[in-house]
């Protein structure tokens, strides 16, 4: 089992080495490949022996054959449907963000309370009401959803999404949720994030390395 | 010194701990406050008690109290000021959710390259050109920055905010920025949260524990 800091990494490593190859390098050694990451090329070397790939110790890793090697092992090999609820300013925002960058990895449907969003078509992606999750999921085959209605709201959706199938929520919410462990949740709380920094910021003096 | 997985977990108190007063509690106890937060009792005792705070074996700890200790920990003495580089989608959204959240910590000013959108005033706040960061942010004493800009940019902008006098920025562009390690960054990268989603909600299996 890999560990979700190590499929994090993968996940960076393969958008680094996707730009690489757009700027036409063929080859890239673990070294360099851990300086645009920010990690240590032993950390490289030992994420990619976890996806099944070896490199050349003269020419280093192929770009293009890293980087499909990685995705192999990331993507599903089917599409997978993503569903998004809460159609605020945020979600409408990171509905824009996603829309059309990953062709494995796709939001198909949005919903929200407000009745004057429902049936509305946003980014793309038809809108409905929080009351048809169950219906829409089963029928579209989501089992991927992003979390980002209002913290009151996040707790009764996510178990309404766990109910519905979906086994993985990105949580915008500013709540941390309670759902069965067979769920993965990934936090992204942005005042908690903002705060940090501003805590750290004040401290001016330099050090070190932070304690993240 | 304190970690900023601390201070992450003390933010998060506090907005636990100031939603609890406005349902009108007076005291809770830790092992409350722990399941709030997802953490265990033992941890919550630890946090609080490097803010030097004590609560009683009996009532638990005041939640007016211990939401004012953590904010003078957390919290500037005065204001502290934020800038916001890269108004699109993202940026627009961002500013909204953050826009008069908490009067301690407020962004001043944004800026852009687009010059459609400079002398603009978004969300309460004005947007100015990229190439006057420098002189606007001495003159607003900012120390703290949100970066939504392309990933292309991000590098060269958060240098220039660097130069500036920022010494914590909050990256929202999927690039790890090399900067001195006197500056405090912590990246929301959402496309590898995404990722790291979809691949565990595919592993289905039921696991004890996600190894985060």
């Amino acid at each position: 089992m890999v560990s979700a800091r190590t499929i994090g990494r993968l996940s960076l490593y393969r958008r680094l080495l996707n730009e690489m190859q757009a700027e036409g390098a063929l080859s890239v050694y673990s070294h360099d490949l851990a300086a645009k990451a920010g990690v240590t090329a032993a950390q490289v070397r030992r994420d990619v022996m976890s996806v099944g790939y070896t490199g050349s110790p003269t020419r280093g890793y192929s770009v293009p054959g890293l980087a499909e090697a990685i995705g192999e092992f990331l993507d599903a090999p089917e599409p997978q449907s993503v569903a998004l609820v809460g159609v605020g300013n945020l979600g409408r925002a990171i509905l824009a963000f996603f829309s059309g960058r990953r062709p494995k990895l796709s939001v198909v449907a949005t919903f929200d309370s407000d009745p004057n969003k429902v049936g509305r078509v946003i980014h793309g992606c038809r809108c409905y009401a929080v009351d048809e999750i169950e219906t829409r999921l089963a029928e579209l085959g989501v089992g991927v959803a992003i979390l980002t209605v209002p913290a009151g709201a996040a707790q009764e959706v996510a178990e309404r999404l766990v109910r519905a199938g979906v086994k993985g929520i990105l949580n915008f919410a500013p709540v941390p949720l309670r759902l069965p462990r067979t769920v993965f949740v990934e936090d992204i709380d942005m005042t908690v994030s903002l705060e940090k920094v501003a805590y750290f910021a004040r401290q001016g003096a330099a050090r070190k390395e932070w304690n993240r």
